[in-house]
């Protein structure tokens, strides 16, 4: 059931007592779900700048979709677009036949799966399909699957990459770890309606073993592009030169090709935007810090990861958690007369 | 009751059900304890390298023990010398004031307090004073505590510093969290007959922190003083006149003082007996795994803490895991033509 | 004049006495240059794996070649195909109006150009042009410079990337750094009679500025797709299933998609081949060497390239050092059991 | 004769003719030396922060010193307390018998022995005793060794540590590479007229091999025992609680019992006083730099040591060069709202 740091979890816990309470808050002028059951149902819980994209796109594609979230606001906007808000998890696992969820952390999905009042501690149909679309560690994920398993429920991870853009515009990829070929076709029938590529990685938790090698892969080549550019610069190049030269040669990566930190070579860049918009340090740091624990599960070495993560918290604690990813080049080339990152407006 | 990462976890569960499986397993000859209740009897379980030791102290300083461990045969030597064998965990909780646990990891200590069949399950007597020295997450031992409060109970955390030779001549060094002076005095009490200092450390929890802290940093100055001495000695000194030049000076830490890991310079050691005997690189391993959860679930950036991580897993792929952490200096010098470490007669 | 580190540039020194004596020895058989100056002779200097390509691609084109390098045999073999061998750089430097160098370090440079006896302390012609395509710190090739316009000579950098077979083929890549238009436009068309792309990276400096950043961002690489690589397999991942997902996703660089060092994922590759052929360790730890020699040379904090630097000098040390760079993979992944790589037969 | 990264050669060259022009600028009222040459006078060049005061210590202790600076103000104050000043490096060498140099970089010290009108390049005396002071690459020490005794004169690297209080008050450590005991004898003499230890490293370059030994292993140090302390006190430690631990157990260091960075925990140390005052961040940056140097002249892994220094280019980048390198633990943990460190007064 425990996943990532005990100290976040005790966090956790306490924002999901808040989040995720069982008694749901009075929220006058929102529609109560019938207590009927729909078996065609998809249920859709946790609503938040992903999740509420994501549930939206099934509601256009013609799906009946019961939403939960703890903050009754989330559910109020579904509402208006024809979705039906649940009054609890339990209502959720009564009534829908496909549920998915989209939560912030390890300990929220322990938390709404296997917790007190949890989907599986509900009245759960035989034959429900859970499809987890949270980043969360994998082994996380398989201890969910077991508990779904004897509950005679199946089970699958499907995180997705593709951002805010991704979610609203549908279009985004997800990576499925699920344990047979049956549940994978009813897996990716439903996912289509909300991104463009479905990729089965393997059995329950690959989805997120994928998901957290390419990210921490990312972050690697994104500090290594923002070293290098610095280096370049200060040796006398041209940082447009420099872009060609290393992106016709053996030195290209994601970072400098398509998402350079440097502002100016890359239009529509986050670096081109202050470093605003894009994929925020904090969250980067997270997923992170999820390949890290892997890591060390597995007695695995990973000093460049390792080294990456450190570096994110560092930027966190000078301040720049909320800027993009990218923004570790101008923490690198900041001078004492350079003024600091400003604030988003 | 979570810890770790949720892979080791499992792997641990699984370990737990064959150690502390709650049906002890037959074993002739042993003498089983009755179930009558003597409030001064101490409980004591987990009779590892440690804990073997450290049953045995109390038992010379005339204590009433009650003992309690998987493996039949770890309980038989102590019988041999006064001690009485538990058939449970249950029998403990019920028969004793005051229980001293000593056990591998954050997984077997949640096991055995707060899982099934656990202390913290059973009819444990309200006041009962419980004293983990097992070096553990701090988050997991203010969980436990948690729980202990709640049953009327006492806990603390009181990992040791000292090794087994500490443990053998009751010269071990306790580092204590505790929530109130009072507990203290009778904690210090106790203890002071298996070791020779006893520091309060802070409330609960703070033991391991300061115990993490301290093996952190003595992990780091290991790998530096390796990495400084191998330098010194390939630029031309001699290893001998380096240790004289920075042992007097700003350099100096207890790797270079005490413990040095270049064969010849401080007779004793690890380094002067082929890397074996002292502290495990697994061990090590283990601890830095602590630490680096610890700065993970705090966001505190610890480059160096977690280089040296990944550096000792690094020596674990490469075979090194049951040599002392010293041997990195071995790690780092080895060159082609050298042979590697010979195993352990 | 000075360049790397002085421990090294003495062994250099004493190689170059070896390899660049100014004493030409004797060597039966070969037909010495009559001392008759050409002005349309290329002179070539430094013939080893890359430079005796380079130099037969310039004959087959029908220059006209006048070629040196201190071991003979190196210029026998050249000598068949219609080059003309000379007896110092004296006579390279009296025959030939273009000199192309393609030495092994900045020192050898040093030496072969300012040294006692070096092309510069010579009679040389005014308005030579002098092509240094060696792999060397930007810095040196700025004093190269210098001391060429002295004589009223031209110098540029030209560093290559393509490895021996881009060489053998005539499709290198030649990263450019010279002070005007004109120049260029003779540079790139004599260099294009040994390469494909001849890119103008700024002035004189910059092409070996834009070589070692470019390398050193590939190392990074290198170390980070073997590292995530490696965890993905531990945790479960199928690394072909891996290599799908990361290349089509933000975590995708050169190292992944066209040099994967997991054997079996990309035919052709060294990881394919045991690690042989490729780009040796040794070479890499060369280059990376410079990119941290210049990152400190300009204050510039470059985290990952040294890390990747220490991590390639661990390789060396332990015997990895002429396998190719993504030999990284197996070291990461090697354990107790496994057999070390095998000796190139 | 080369040394450092050519970049930083060429900057510093620049420099020396500033400093070291050989052309003595005019200045008014500074009474020039007879060219009379003595015998037991001592010559002493380089009268910054550290060699004014040792200058003084001589003259103090009755010796008879000729000195030299490319700022006459810096010999303008010498002179009022007896020394005589020179016009040149040339009338030093004619002058002294025995000569110490005091100097910033490995650069200036090729350039003051070996330069033009270098004292190497005078009519130097034959067994003229030459003490180098400065903390230079050990290779360039053995070069500049190396003319030396060509020219029949004896050159030793004796580097030291105390600082500017230990010059001032005579109580610096000298760490002496020479090639013979006789010489280290004359030496001693000198020496500990400026000091109060005077250590015989080995051959010439070992002096050098050992401070830069040592400073790497302070460094690296210090980082971990900032890193250490802002863990522990993230996790609810008392500071001086952590300091009792780690300083009475395997984690203590120079850094954690005599120089702890956090403020409040020893007095009288840089962190106590807004991080002024001690060994300034640029100058760790210089000294770590000379490690790595001699690291990857010898291809030695260094991990920490790199790391070290990468960290502290990080700080000289965001505006702490100045501060004592202590500073890195308020760089760690200094958080959003919190105010820099404020400027010195």
């Amino acid at each position: 059931m425990p996943t990532g740091s005990p100290l976040l979890l005790r966090k956790m816990q306490l924002l999901t007592t808040i989040r995720y309470g069982w008694t749901r808050r009075c929220c006058p002028g929102i529609r109560m779900a019938s207590s009927q059951s729909s078996s065609n149902r998809v249920g859709f819980i946790g609503l938040g700048n992903m999740g509420s994209h994501m549930a939206r796109n099934l509601l256009k594609k013609g799906q009946s979709v019961m939403i939960y979230d703890v903050y009754p606001e989330a559910m109020a906007a579904l509402e208006g677009q024809g979705a039906v808000a649940a009054r609890s998890l339990t209502e959720i696992a009564d009534s829908c036949s496909k549920i998915i969820t989209m939560l912030p952390s390890s300990p929220h999905c322990t938390q709404v799966y296997t917790g007190d009042g949890g989907l599986l501690k509900s009245d759960i149909k035989e034959g429900t399909l859970l499809i987890d679309c949270s980043t969360i560690d994998p082994a996380t994920s398989k201890e969910i699957s077991a508990s779904a398993v004897k509950r005679g429920a199946t089970f699958c991870d499907a995180p997705v990459s593709g951002g805010v853009m991704g979610a609203r515009d549908a279009a985004l990829t997800f990576m499925v770890g699920c344990d047979s070929p049956e549940d994978f076709d009813a897996i990716r029938t439903l996912l289509s309606l909300m991104g463009k590529n479905v990729v089965h990685c393997g059995s329950v938790g690959m989805g997120e073993a994928a998901k957290i090698c390419n990210n921490m892969l990312m972050a690697i080549g994104m500090v290594a592009t923002a070293e290098t550019f610095n280096l370049g610069i200060r040796l006398g190049l041209d940082a447009k030169v420099l872009a060609g030269v290393i992106n016709t040669s053996s030195g290209r990566c994601w970072s400098s090709e398509v998402y350079n930190p440097v502002p100016g070579i890359k239009e529509g860049t986050p670096a081109c935007n202050n470093y605003d918009g894009g994929f925020a340090i904090n969250l980067m740091a997270k997923d992170l810090g999820l390949a890290v624990n892997a890591a060390n599960a597995t007695s695995t070495p990973t000093a460049f990861g390792s080294l990456a993560h450190q570096l994110y918290k560092m930027l966190m604690s000078t301040g720049y958690g909320s800027k993009d990813f990218s923004a570790i080049y101008h923490y690198l080339q900041e001078r004492p007369q350079q003024q600091p990152l400003s604030k988003k407006a």
